[in-house]
């Protein structure tokens, strides 16, 4: 049920995106074309270029005041949180409205950026908030929603969201769950798939019967462009034995490429945050820099074309006037068009519908196809850092497209494969090398070009550019994420780690309850201390020996704070204890909205009396003996998804509990801090690697 | 580099099993036709009948005599083995050598059933077999390959295996991946899907090349049938609004055909194993005499259908002489056919052809349909139990194909969808109905169809089908499990779990052995439990109070005993212990190939002499405290894929250990076998499923 509402609104979304986009961008590309047709060349960019600076400044300056969590393409930011790490406001009602305008805004502005990614996150915030009830800060919360308030139940909402989202931009619901589940989940389960499958499916059907509505031609400028679904080819293609050695070059430069451009955009990014945190001043000024030179690019570009005369067999008007097509008209005498035009100056979605249709062998010029590579590796690695919502996938997808076809130029008639198919495969070898995903995108790319015979090249190409590249550097989401400092769990050990016990990790003093704390001493040490998790012991008055009684999270305590549950003596109370909290009061709190310590004042008198922890503890924590190895630890907490784990001896002694463990324990960077000797043994991992980029130069 | 040799043999394997299954039939259906043509239609039927009895009793009597394992589908099996169940010999050579043969053979019977459960049980044991490095029995050990020898690299290898199987089968790389992924997989890693993905493009490209081969014509009557692609149409289909309704009731309809179906199959099982269990020479005489009906029914049942006059405008011959096509002779005139035996008369593959093709609506007759669909529906149920390898993957389409043109024949021009899109719809709905699968179906139909305009609607149907089974009873494959009384265990809890603890449900005297053991001890507990892991506890000459020392493993302990690496005295042996042990000696055994206690002779002085265990003892064995719910210990079994879990004492007192939970101690049976007051509770969610029931007739 909810999962179709969230399957309903994230298309409904994902229409009102695409329909605004390519009005937005429509109208500016008529209104610049029409005083072209006039000659009017310096008030066109003129006009073309204050476009793009006003929605590139609007767009920025939402971001950069409402919600800065919305820069950026988002799908780190909930690969992160599904894995356990919670960024604050990334799923706020703010993100949200700054992510769908924004993106829009940003889009319309001809900045080389993509919607895909934008989508996931709205899809992942609206999925959220629905999975929390509403936002109780604007007032908005149903009831009847409260029951999802846990932390499983809202990550496989999330997840379904984040599927819904792919599915919107792409209209590919197979694609979008394979997505969710390859590339965001961290936890999966076989109910999940169905739910994801569900709402894609929702999302899938209704876009469908939109579209049905538009093709009609009710939807302005939006029947043409539309929501991307190249249709490559119907006819039967054929490819024989001789057509694979091209494919597999083609891949193993995609996969060099998509590597390089993870190792640019990495450095592009850490430059950009250098100068972000200079102010919003500075943000507003690089995003505006950013406009002007694509602006300046795109229009200035296509004068480096000749004009070439239009074909005679076209089904098309050429050159097109005054709309998106395959011949844009530009500065060249009729009858001709600029094929450079053809790409720049229209949207992304309509550059890759041209690059992908077959049959116009002969439309592009090789050398403006080059041009025309090179300015979009360059624009798409710059415009990603602005602070505005800003996906990655088109923008590799429409590089990819150039660099396939012209790939598939130089190698002309040696193939029996057309240009167009160079270059999906040149885009799937792009994405390979810098996603590093291979089903969902294999499925994605199959779905956007409706040609299941593609099926043995794509997987192909994608296999040898994921393997390529995954010999330089990682995913671009991961790097992301790194740079941005989310302590993402792996899966996998590191090999160090089975030589490690869990003794060797565990820091700091430990901070420890009694079974019935005094308040002061609560208040303390949640003001001095950042714990979340605090280990309660029965000492001898209450048992013979020291026992570990539980685990008693932040979160509880404070609750027990504010309601102020009091005993004036350190004795047990009993089963009645829980008569004057709801259950409510120990739900999960949505993201940032939980009570500060600092906010509950309380008197000297009560600072000195008890409190009772035994019924609000979990008694039954996860443990593991302080021997075992970090290895085995990490198995243990990253699979049934821990955030802590507490310690306890071998031999219970005086003490009955060694330490607790967080998922910052885990971080390999934390290791190596404690561990400076392990950082010998991971150089070596490094040399590793060496040979075998070594081989691969030698290869090429 | 494993898994590109797996792809490499399955798909080589694939094809030749389609290879022999075409040209057997093929050949076998010629000679038949044959003689029809001739008028003998005596002499045809007996050849036809024993032809068929002839190769069903081939098939059941190696089945029977060389590897009993290899009846039925398979798939069951290998899901429980990617659980953590090891049935014995499940993955031997011999049961892979009975299941490629078996299954050509039964298949060429002309046998309702399919060739997708063997393959991926194919598939499975082609994995398996290389992941332990070949067979030791049969003298084929490879080095290099021992590094797989633990359980998970195994099970990894199994799931590519097993995709691989379904792509080979139907042609589907991607709907493979998902299908294991989804039906097969209990753990799922974000490399496995990469390597099964791997694997799956490796048969895609392999089978690929190999049907450009046989198109040439040089593979006999394969070119024709080959391996299941259904172009169903190339055309733009067009559908809208009011073409759901109809899609809505096939959906419905299928979900409960389907529910129905699972519901038979159960119970004919369960009759069959009856049956089955009174000796081999029962189980062949039942093979036979479901030979000989499906026999008759196929020879019998298209003299029911009347002839019909060819269409004047059809590409193939008609009437199709000799050889497969879609119109069939039989006992018609020239110039007519009859279609029903133009569906009986043919493998399944040609069925399923003929059922899906476009532009058909008049070639069959509503009448033959629905004979056709009971007699599919019947025959499916009953084949399915023989003994011999048989797949519910074809039966069903070809079932559903069935129903869904039939339904299409009712509705007729009320639907601007054609008869063949029905068909394929049909399919869906009961695949759903019986399978509960979604993506992974989804996707397997669209690559077995070929046409991606039709995902939205195959979601639908796939979606409400689904649903609508669920509400009465499982998926097949899980319902097939239960009755062979694997311990599958599910990846949620059920809701009585919560209240119970870990306490509850530890049964039976604990054994516990000391660090240093005597060997008589040992050999008694071994001989007289059939345990597998038993906890190792240091008493007070060894350490102060009574402390948990680990976990000890049964063939670790025999390994011990095999090398008689004994102590004449009690006293602790330093690191090297190990030296006279090499690292293959406690890798892990090969599916039953481990030692047995009773081949190990001891003399009477061995028995009174002592084994040091601390060096062998995985000290840091996974424990959960006495007090934990069920439902959480079954999450951390579960999650983290244990065989044991070591429950301890919330208070360290004189017995550091309570219990050890295996696998069968989280079976529902066992746990209301102990707590008998819950099996009321366990009724009240039966009668929530009334309801529901009820509802769903009402509305029909």
């Amino acid at each position: 049920m909810l999962c179709f509402l969230i399957g309903l609104i994230v298309s409904l979304l994902g229409f009102f995106n695409n329909l605004a986009i390519e009005n937005i961008a429509g109208t500016k590309f008529v209104i610049t074309s029409d005083m072209m047709l006039a000659r009017k060349y310096i008030a066109a960019f003129l006009v073309f270029a204050s476009l793009n600076l006003g929605l590139t400044l609007f767009a920025s300056l939402i971001t950069a005041l409402i919600a800065p969590e919305a820069a950026g393409s988002g799908i780190p930011e909930v690969k992160a949180y599904l894995n356990g790490v919670d960024a604050p406001a990334i799923f706020s009602l703010r993100t949200l409205f700054v992510k769908i305008v924004g993106s829009i805004s940003a889009i319309s502005a001809s900045l080389n950026i993509g919607k895909a990614g934008p989508m996931v996150h709205t899809g992942a915030c609206i999925a959220a908030i629905m999975g929390e009830g509403g936002s109780k800060k604007y007032g908005l919360t149903w009831k009847w929603l409260q029951v999802f308030k846990n932390d499983q139940d809202r990550r496989d909402l999330v997840t379904c969201g984040s599927a819904a989202g792919i599915t919107a931009a792409f209209r590919a619901p197979v694609g979008g769950v394979l997505f969710a589940l390859e590339e965001m989940a961290s936890w999966w389960r076989s109910t999940l798939l169905w739910r994801a499958y569900f709402t894609t499916a929702v999302v899938a059907i209704i876009l469908r019967a939109l579209i049905d509505v538009c093709l009609r031609g009710k939807c302005g400028l939006f029947g043409k462009g539309g929501l991307i679904m190249y249709d490559v080819t119907s006819a039967n293609i054929s490819y024989h034995l001789r057509d694979v050695p091209p494919v597999l070059v083609l891949g193993v430069i995609g996969g060099i490429l998509g590597s390089i451009y993870n190792f640019l955009l990495n450095k592009v990014l850490r430059l950009f945050n250098f100068i972000n945190e200079k102010g919003i001043f500075y943000k507003i000024i690089l995003a505006c820099c950013i406009s002007i030179f694509t602006s300046c690019l795109l229009f200035g570009l296509p004068w480096l074309a000749s004009c070439r005369s239009c074909p005679s067999d076209t089904s098309e008007p050429c050159p097109t006037i005054g709309r998106s097509g395959n011949y844009k008209k530009f500065q060249c005498p009729p009858g001709h068009y600029n094929d450079l035009a053809s790409l720049f100056f229209n949207t992304n979605d309509d550059a890759i519908k041209n690059l992908f249709s077959k049959d116009t062998d002969s439309e592009f010029h090789h050398l403006s196809m080059l041009i025309f590579f090179v300015t979009c590796f360059v624009l798409s690695i710059f415009s990603y850092g602005i602070v505005a919502p800003a996906g990655l996938f088109v923008p590799v997808i429409v590089t990819g497209a150039a660099y396939g076809r012209f790939v598939g130029m130089i190698i002309g008639s040696h193939s029996n494969l057309n240009q167009g198919l160079f270059a999906v495969l040149g885009s799937a070898a792009l994405l390979g090398g810098s996603m590093r995903t291979t089903v969902s995108l294999c499925v994605i790319i199959l779905e956007l070009t409706n040609n299941l015979l593609l099926l043995p090249l794509i997987m192909l190409v994608l296999l040898i550019s994921k393997t390529v590249a995954d010999a330089f550097n990682g995913n671009i989401y991961d790097l992301i994420m790194k740079s941005k400092g989310f302590p993402y769990l792996e899966t996998h050990a590191e090999p160090y780690m089975r030589q490690l016990t869990v003794c060797d990790v565990v820091t700091g003093p430990l901070q420890i309850f009694h079974g019935i704390e005094k308040v002061g001493n609560i208040v303390h040490v949640l003001k001095t201390t950042g714990h979340n998790g605090f280990p309660v012991v029965d000492e001898p008055p209450l048992s013979e020996s020291p026992v570990l009684f539980g685990l008693i999270l932040r979160a509880h305590l404070i609750t027990l704070l504010k309601k102020k549950a009091f005993l004036r003596t350190p004795v047990p109370i009993g089963p009645d204890a829980f008569l004057q909290f709801s259950s409510n009061d120990f739900a999960k709190k949505g993201l940032g909205n939980g009570d500060k310590i600092e906010d509950i004042k309380l008197s000297n008198e009560e600072m000195e009396m008890f409190i009772d922890l035994h019924p609000f503890t979990n008694a039954t924590p996860y443990t593991v003996v302080e021997t075992m190895s970090l290895a085995k630890a990490l198995i243990l907490f990253r699979e049934v998804g821990l955030r802590h784990l507490l310690v306890v001896p071998k031999v219970s002694g005086h003490i009955p509990v060694v330490g607790i463990l967080t998922r910052h324990d885990f971080m390999p960077e934390h290791i190596l801090n404690l561990n400076p000797s392990l950082t010998r043994g991971r150089w070596k991992r490094l040399r590793f690697r060496f040979p075998r980029l070594g081989r691969l130069i030698r290869e090429l």
